[in-house]
């Protein structure tokens, strides 16, 4: 068997080495010493005047369906994710973090605002995310991650899936309406061209035939393909991603990767086909794992990776019904679409070598929607005070060992608050697996489960602690308290 | 919140340390350089004669129905497992390590001969492990990694749990008539001195009262206590596992510590007592992960690092039966007493410094069977000829990257053949859960599975693979036809 084609090029651990000469103590004459103090101040006073030059850069990197076990540092028996292992080996690997939403639209409109997606209309009950004939999007006053920081100076680009509006049927839902200096990607999911006549099982299928999907391709405002070759996605994501950092690493850059993959149908290049284990699934995974190795590696040889913040995370669960075309949790409960664990826990990486630890594990809850106000802290701003924020700044837990306080942590499935967890403890006020139930099931009181003690919610214990229950109950309502009713964006479609 | 308690003492990582200041490079005088050949060359002549003084030493860590998912570094996102996730780091973590047996006795039958425990008539479909009544025991003919090691001069020592002859029925059955000349612990599992009257639930228990088990506790032969505080076990396994390195650190030593825990009931010293935010069973596997890291942190202290093979794996899965005091099989499917992937797939990770790689995963079929001739051949002995071995040589692939060859490994549940793995698949003839299913079920054709695209066995794919399977058949009946009727050794009790 030959090298592993996603194999990390080690740059990495040059750079580690070098770190461990510093380290060696030096002594130096008494002069000498005030000289460097003196330089030193020197330095303090020209950089407090400096502009944005050494404002930190900020990555983004979002899976698509990826499941909370389906990372080699998360237990995977059989996928090899040799780059990702690497950063959480050199960064934060976080055990309990969320994404907002058990399905794309919402999660992601969760991510770019900080905010549960209930707050901007891009939650539904029925309409789960945007559709492709959808007119709904982000509307124009949230503020998102990207607009937050072009203000600060940034260069924002954004490569890959987009759904949180379709252009192609309202010009104000694209990226670059919202704070994206540059894109290139899909509207949305990989699945929505499908054209008339699509097999049924063709979406779970391990080798799809793209003649089924149609996907349009676009740099900015520009079509450039349609259909495109799914295959070629990835890598050309990889490039597109290592070209936006090479344009912009004399300024401060924010890039949000947000891949297409592996979300179904399953797509790779020629040099991944049937490379994993794991089968399609695996090679999928393997060449977006890839894809950061790219990215981190870009990061190391442009001597970038002090400076730049990388996250890595997953848009919701793993989808179940796509039997081997789908995911797995883990040992977590249910998948994409349910407010199970499975569903909504989702692996998270923190990168950044020199300003947080290397090889933690955190143990504490945070969410998406937390990256927003954590960015706003390390560029030196503030997250926008004019509306409620859900997120919470994850900087001292990073970088100062403190915790980061989330009252209470809701999931939401639609516009519906399912369930709620407040420190170690998780109270289900409704539950609906993600298939296969028709109706919702409403507990009163609520289901309770020890998320710590028993991560597969399979031990309700709500009778032994009715005051957990009232004290989450009591958080949920001042959380309740705080949201207003918006325009929905999910229902409205562009008339056939 | 303090310190962990079974924090690691970073003394590993000191070591490392100097092992990069070592690669500077250095350049010296050509008559220096001649007679550090010359010295050099001496010292081959003079160790080429010594005695065994440079044999490596070796360590097995054995736990007692620890699952595939219950460490941090297999997955697990609330047991804090520090230790083991460095021996992992710093050696090599399996995702494809097997016990040969689904339960105790007849895993650890084969763990110390390098066969299936059918071979040594240690197995039995009604009787599935030794009781505490038993007059049976591990026969005097079978070799174990003890008796080999003992015969090449090593001090051999056993600390723990035994279950392999209840020698207060039958003398013969004492690990010191079995190659151990050191013994400190428990002759069988540490729920079998039940007193009457016990409550039913009581081994489920999360905190299970003492008074209801009376385990008699022996230090060689001679018996120290009964009852012996099962709160205190670990601690004293931990300090008998030093004490006994420290005694032999002059000579090579092999080390069997086989863990009581994390079998139910589940006891921890005061330190660990509710500790964990996975409740008493992370509490007992925490404490074992201290247990792990002291032995570690005692071979570098001593500089025996180097020179000491440390191998950390589980008896079978975990015991699902026990909900909460039972452990998790991560993604994998059933547990203990099964022989899907969770009741025989285990944590398996091998630590030698500077002699096998440092966090390399490893994604070969490997299993407990193998570590008797990989022990031997590190020994620079040999696996006995005399008879089938059934486990193989793992050096090659821990040092030299190559394959270790396993043409078929079988899951025995009892005496039966329930199912056979070649390659990345898995036939089962014969399936039954764990619990609840009162007759096992033959399949004609069997179940196939690809382990490795499918490891949680959810997807049957035998009608497409006709000649996967007819393959496996052959390998199958190869190995029946190398099974001979033996004694079996689990029938007998003594008279009441």
């Amino acid at each position: 068997m030959g090298k592993h084609p996603g194999a990390h090029s080690d740059i990495l651990f040059h750079r580690n080495a070098s770190n461990a000469a510093c380290s060696t103590p030096c002594s130096f004459p008494a002069n000498i010493r005030a000289m460097r103090l003196l330089l030193a101040l020197l330095f303090l006073f020209v950089t407090s005047f400096a502009p944005a030059a050494d404002k930190p850069n900020f990555i983004i990197i979002l899976a698509d369906d990826l499941g909370y076990g389906d990372l080699g540092c998360y237990g995977h028996p059989s996928i090899h994710t040799p780059n990702l292992d690497l950063m959480a080996r050199q960064g934060v690997r976080f055990t309990d973090f969320y994404s907002a939403a058990e399905v794309c639209t919402p999660s992601r409109a969760a991510l770019l605002t900080g905010r549960y997606p209930i707050r901007s209309g891009m939650a539904h009950n029925q309409f789960r995310v945007l559709r492709r004939e959808s007119t709904g999007y982000l509307p124009d006053d949230e503020i998102t991650i990207a607009s937050l920081l072009k203000k600060q100076g940034y260069a924002t680009g954004a490569v890959g899936k987009w759904h949180l509006g379709n252009w192609m049927n309202n010009p104000a839902g694209h990226p670059m309406k919202h704070g994206f200096d540059f894109y290139f990607g899909l509207p949305h999911s990989n699945d929505m061209n499908a054209i008339p006549g699509k097999p049924k099982g063709e979406d779970n299928s391990l080798d799809p035939d793209p003649k089924w999907w149609q996907p349009p391709l676009f740099e900015g405002e520009k079509l450039l393909e349609q259909p495109t070759d799914q295959t070629q996605l990835t890598r050309r994501y990889a490039e597109q991603s290592v070209k936006f950092i090479l344009d912009h690493k004399s300024e401060p850059f924010f890039l949000y990767f947000a891949s297409t993959f592996p979300h179904t149908p399953l797509f790779t290049s020629e040099k991944f086909k049937g490379w994993s284990a794991r089968g399609r699934y695996g090679d999928v995974v393997e060449e977006l794992d890839w894809a950061v190795g790219e990215i981190l590696t870009t990061l190391s040889v442009e001597g970038l990776d002090k400076n730049t913040f990388v996250f890595f995370t997953s848009d919701n669960g793993p989808w179940l019904i796509r039997g081997l075309a789908g995911g797995s949790a883990g040992l977590l409960r249910d998948g994409k679409g349910s407010t199970w664990e499975g569903g909504m826990r989702v692996p998270g990486i923190a990168w950044w070598p020199g300003k947080i630890p290397a090889g933690k594990v955190c143990y504490q809850t945070a969410t998406t929607m937390d990256l927003l106000p954590t960015i706003a802290k390390f560029a030196g701003t503030e997250a926008p005070k004019d509306r409620k924020m859900d997120g919470v700044d994850l900087a001292p837990l990073l970088t100062k060992n403190w915790t980061a306080q989330h009252e209470v942590f809701c999931y939401y499935r639609g516009t519906e608050l399912f369930a709620a967890r407040m420190g170690d403890w998780k109270a289900h006020f409704i539950t609906q697996p993600a298939y296969g139930a028709p109706k919702p099931e409403p507990h009163d009181p609520p289901l309770l489960f020890n998320l710590k003690a028993d991560p597969g919610e399979s031990f309700e214990c709500g009778a032994d602690h009715p005051y957990i229950i009232a004290r989450i109950k009591t958080a949920v309502e001042k959380h309740k308290a705080t949201v207003k009713p918006v325009k929905n964006q999910l229902i409205e479609t562009a008339a056939k």
